[in-house]
């Protein structure tokens, strides 16, 4: 059997181990895919940290970024060929007959599996995908910069989605790094006016860059009246990358009446939401969780069209702990993205 | 000029004092309404207590579930006529140009006035109403029983769609007091499955005889799992009608993946919202604060079918602070009607 | 190789030939049905007469409303066992991975199969079914009564939610025959009320029984009027059960500014829509057709509850040419259902 | 009394005469708007004809689109004071109260009055306007472009809304004439791709400027054909700006499956409706009139932007006759604007 070199997480907490593993074979229902390029996302360090309630079982492949050629076809797999460029997103496969499977809300299947999580993932040369869930790539793509766009671009573009903000209006994205640069230019491409949340005045100006209508530093006092006055009384959405009790809270604040604050992280633990205010003002918050099929076909066709482009810096494969590490300390700009 | 019997709050947490005061004037574009009845609801109490942050002035006259009939017609009314049956609900009057009045959402109006609040009330013999905020009641009703229509209705009755929960999917409804059991029957005339919870078995009791499909006792252990396997998966909608920290987290247990959770209660404070189980399920969390002409008018058509019965005592006015007291003390079933 | 009694069509026109035929056998994904009810529907009509543009290939059995119990199950199925009480509806299977598939629409799949059409249906002792796309009934269900369910209901059931008429509404359903007496019941438990349109007084009478609260001769003058006045001022929703170009214009009188008026029938032809009506009440005309496993679910759920009940004659399998003929006469009241 | 000169009606189909008449005086709730442009609309034409089935009583001072700056304030008017820019559109006031005003459809209410029509308009020095029902514009504003938002800019955008097309979405815009190429514009800013539709060559090569993605000659064979190949399966929504039998069937053909074709002009007559078609694709056919307020604030917030501009021709005030001649022979490019 032939052997491909992946990065391994053996043991919770301790560096990947790069080595030769088997290739797999596709099953019934499954593409061979040659990675070309993978992205790195703060939920592979979660799935490597064993730091969610359930975790994944080791040893394990992570990635869910991954992107790529067919390389083969298993059976039973129909208008799929090999040589066809696909995506390998986080939802690897759900069940297709329950309620939310059947409604285009396959996110929510409580039998789906994710890739490099509950099932190998993309840092690898190959990985295995199921063949309905991939995302297609137009013809010659630019592997790098696509890479991203199966996480990064599909869940802040769901977000922007969820807080049914229509053309014209305001949305406030709060958090202007891997998810909030790409948010940016989706809601732009979408016809939204956009309001730029961060500390860091330089994502500020990255986001004025891709087009951001107004952006505030919300490190200096009054952010959120800034927001109110020049958008006339509040972001009609607010899509929250970066959640913590004081983004949350700041969401709010932004929020116009009947506005609705959308939320794509997954910290630990409660945020005080303050009932007065959700009440007389008719706040809606909802959280969102990548996307779906659907999502993710959208979000690549705006990406094949050029209105969005991540930020990405390129690294071989072998440098995927010393990436975990400047991941962990926050000194990543953009995305970066393995090279197997 | 003539006067009126009316309760009168001169000082904040003090009892109201019964006395005779003028009858009000209807100017342009309003009504002058003799009361036939009016609800007590916890907001009067709120109001005579100043317990929010914006107080209202006094001396005032509370009370926002006004009903009667049309006994004179301020210039400029069309299509309202003396001996009218109408009803006056908390939404006073709104400003009619801004883009909440413009789009049918008048309840988010920054220039509302509320009845009893920031304008003299109906505890009295005579109130004013502004004539395209009144609620159209059948001729000869029964006064009585369609005064918390005004407030407790509608209030459920909007809380209930804003759950957006569809005929035949199932509603939660967390406490079974004045709100909640006005609040199961509105969920079964709408074709909806009702799970009552409640802490009280007499409430529980009363939920059942009102067609709910499921009671559960939430101070008993496991009341979310019995809702979700009752349910096949959780509530399609969650209705919390007394908002506490812990209604709220079992309300959010209780709720299905894409489930929405309606807050129509109006406490101090902030509660916490787990943010892990809001992204994973997709969750919506959603304020509602009473209704709008529109829900006001199909929450009364709903009482005038003899679809929603309200549990009423009657009071005279002059028992007021009497009423207060036990609503202070939580020892009124169902809702309080004065008659002036 | 066991033998079935089947029912086919061998020439288009000819009366069907009831011959022993090779059981099937399930391929992966698959199920054998033991059939315990069928129903006759006009469209098995439509199929065995060639009527519609794109024609079946010959010989072939007809049948789409088929319940009974699972036989035999295919290669690579979960979560259906021998035993299960299931129903094989028109939609046979879909290709799971287009657009329409992804968002819960896979009615509108391009690459559908339907049953009694492009593959063999249920006029048979043994069906094969697609596993996802089957119905799921109760144990031990009333197999005549719920046959009807799997074209007529989730197609009246669908129609009635694409009015997208709200509980406490008005729909007008056009034509109470086999598919109007069943949306009568539905739109009932939907909480709407409904306004009941035939020509056959004892139709009207039906739909009186069933809990219409209006019925209206529609060949009597001012009909669409009646409806009008009733309502104050036009259904919200309208359901066209029987589309005739009359039917079609009378329905466009009956809708209230705003309305939504639902097509299920699937007559030849153009129909005329009054431009200048349209635009100024800005009146929407939808087609719709059957409904999606989802709404199967629940248009299954409400008649396991006991809320719709279909008014069903029983023939044997044998008698299915008498009951065409007799359906090409307009001589069935209700529903006929075969037992194989 | 001051005198103004204005464009009068006298005799149906009967050229305008310009006179001196009184300038008018605002009631209640009124403004005197000193008209410095007034786009010329169709629907003037049909006004001066007598075309419809409702006729104006003449003498009838016509005109729609008339912007200026407020010279006087009624009584009872708050928010609006002399000098602001504002525009005067088809729908001079509503009632206010009827179920279409209480929801934001006040262009359904049945008690409207219309600018020019029920009510004199716009071709004057000076109108009249009901202070709620105006359009707010910028200070400074270039009047004789923004004229033509008021009627044609509001209901394309309008009519886009009403397609229900989603960013990324296609929508084919059949007839690049005076509402089509405004329609282009809108579409772009609303994030959507664009077919657009004519049988003139110039004016695709204008569709094509203003950025439509595909532009389809609809008088050569093929053209839907075109549409279907180019969107991969059709378009999202179709807005039908001019209503012809022609364009309709074409609007029905270039449908994808569950679009919605939105119809925005008024001829006379029927148009045939295949059944087959709307039902199997479950397509939506809507009419669509003019635009709400908040239609209209958001509709002249794209021009206020620059993102939409219309093409005019400015003419005097006293040229009416000739213009009217003009658009009858269908020899006006564009927008007509009129300088009193």
């Amino acid at each position: 059997m032939t052997k491909m070199k992946a990065a391994v997480a053996h043991v919770f907490r301790a560096p990947l181990v790069i080595e030769d593993v088997d290739v797999p074979v596709p099953g019934p229902g499954e593409l061979l895919v040659k990675i070309e390029a993978t992205g790195v996302c703060h939920t592979d360090l979660h799935a490597v940290d064993g730091d969610w309630p359930v975790k994944p079982v080791l040893p394990l492949i992570p990635g869910h970024e991954g992107v790529g050629y067919v390389a083969a076809v298993g059976p039973g797999v129909f208008g799929i060929r090999e040589g066809d460029a696909v995506g390998i997103p986080w939802l690897h496969d759900a069940c297709g007959v329950c309620e939310y499977c059947q409604t285009g809300w396959e996110t929510l299947c409580e039998r789906q599996h994710n890739s490099g999580y509950s099932v190998n993932g993309t840092y690898a040369e190959y990985a295995i995908a199921s063949a309905p869930f991939v995302g297609h790539l137009p013809p010659n793509p630019d592997f790098a910069a696509l890479a991203p766009i199966l996480c990064a671009g599909v869940t802040t573009y769901k977000g922007l989605k969820e807080t049914e903000a229509r053309p014209g209006e305001w949305v406030a994205i709060s958090g202007i790094g891997g998810l909030g640069h790409v948010a940016v230019q989706y809601a732009k491409a979408m016809g939204l006016h956009v309001a730029a949340l961060d500390v860091s005045s330089e994502k500020l100006d990255l986001a004025g860059e891709l087009g951001a209508d107004l952006v505030v530093n919300c490190a200096e006092e009054g952010a959120a009246e800034a927001v109110i006055r020049a958008t006339g009384g509040g972001a009609h959405g607010v899509l929250v990358t970066a959640v913590s009790p004081a983004a949350f809270s700041q969401a709010i604040a932004c929020a116009r009446r009947r506005g609705t604050i959308a939320l794509v992280g997954l910290p630990p633990g409660d945020f005080p939401t303050p009932i007065f205010d959700v009440v007389l003002k008719r706040i809606t918050v909802r959280g969102s969780i990548v996307g779906t099929r659907r999502d993710l076909a959208e979000a690549l066709a705006f990406a094949a069209e050029g209105k969005v482009r991540t930020t990405v810096f390129e690294e071989p494969l072998e440098a995927v702990n010393d990436v975990f590490d400047r991941l962990r300390q926050g000194r990543v700009e953009g995305r970066v993205v393995l090279r197997p």
